[in-house]
């Protein structure tokens, strides 16, 4: 059984003439909110960079294990499949591919055990034609037409994201009970508190002699969808309990 | 029938309290490339900031229409239903959903033409619990658990690119609008609601010399989590109304 953890080593970020060290950390930081840590860089600008580890905000064991590369092929030394990152392009004949779409492929490459490269360009040109055929599919983020271009990091925030929640997959973690968290009412507690609720409405003189069937219906649907814990039941009881006792002190004489 | 422009139109990004002026440039940048302009402030450090316009790479329209508020209530305005972007949180009593989720919800509030909020925190502080308080559930981005914080425009883009993901599926969310149903309360007349239930608790005299806030924050959370319609809201008013009269009989002599 492969774990999240072995399809994660198979999984590179390669980022290509990166022209702001500032966008190199950016891209280490998002990478490693997904979990992901092996980078490669290809002819930066400027790296290291003290931009590179202000922007990582702690990624900065992402940034240390960073690969430096004269080419692109070097970067890609040992992967299977590269997948680039690309606005639309006129006479590149790749196949282009969501990036859901992409993560899902990752994802069977890795289980396959085949290295896998997800290659992203320039900030001002993207990857050239000669990248890009380097690549087997091109990943088009679905951006619109009149404003099309991703901050870099943003791209790999986008892609890593994708990733990890395909990784999560069916296995997502057991729904997240807080240490503190109250139980839920249960159904027969909800009925103790309709009938509380009830008799406060009469106390106070609700209904003023309508049929109270259509209100408490009413108040039924409003407070089974709240799904009340028991805190909250008990923190109710208490305000009926004190608005019948105003009723109670009202009718004294 | 809907188009996305109509649907798009409905829906607005708020950040809160936002300390760097260039992250509300780059949240600006990230929310233009997925179709989406409109921003509102809560109490931004500095804003308008030549960083941000700087950071927003284009995208200055987004930040010349951005509203400014000096707190979260005024920026809901006239919203039905608000999601906090926010980290896994104790005691805080409110549903959690994915991105993914969000962005279903979302569009299917808007195809009902209802007015949707993201809301996001400060950069490092997030939402407080009182802000979380006016959301109707919380966005948690599948990040991991050691390294869980993404830059504030990383999380704006994510929230978007899901957004425009769905807005471009076929699966348009079908109307599912029940031909009698009420229009869901909006963000004002939810203010308004709180305060006669707080007036309500004090003239019954709920607390007893007990500080409100806790008991207030605890039922705001649980009548967010009911997304209760406009006619609930009257229904509930009334019951308000009556209690506070037999407090006041209780307290004639």
């Amino acid at each position: 059984m492969t774990s999240a953890n072995d399809l994660i080593a198979l999984i590179r970020f390669v980022l290509v003439r990166t022209s702001h060290p500032g966008n190199i950390g950016s891209a280490a930081r998002a990478m490693r909110t997904m979990g992901f840590s092996r980078m490669e860089l290809v002819t930066p600008a400027r790296f290291p960079s003290p931009e590179a580890v202000a922007m990582a905000a702690g990624a900065d064991d992402v940034l240390e294990a960073a690969g430096l590369h004269g080419g692109l092929v070097d970067s890609l030394a040992g992967s299977n499949l590269a997948l680039g990152l690309s606005a639309r392009r006129r006479g590149v004949n790749l196949p282009e591919i969501s990036p859901r779409e992409a993560a899902a492929q990752v994802l069977a490459a890795a289980a396959r055990g085949e290295q896998v490269a997800l290659v992203f360009g320039n900030e001002r040109t993207g990857l050239e034609n000669e990248e890009l055929a380097r690549c087997h599919a091109m990943v088009r983020i679905p951006s619109v037409d009149d404003f099309s271009s991703l901050n870099l990091s943003q791209a790999v925030q986008v892609m890593a994201y994708e990733l990890r929640v395909a990784l999560l997959g069916e296995d997502l973690p057991p729904p997240p009970v807080p240490q503190d968290a109250e139980p839920l009412a249960d159904a027969a507690q909800m009925e103790r508190f309709y009938e509380h609720l009830a008799q406060m409405l009469d106390d106070i003189d609700f209904h003023k002699g309508r049929a109270p069937t259509t209100i408490m219906l009413r108040l039924r649907k409003l407070f089974q969808r709240a799904q009340m814990d028991e805190r909250e039941l008990r923190m109710l009881h208490g305000v009926f309990a004190d608005a019948q006792r105003m009723a109670k002190l009202a009718r004294r004489d």
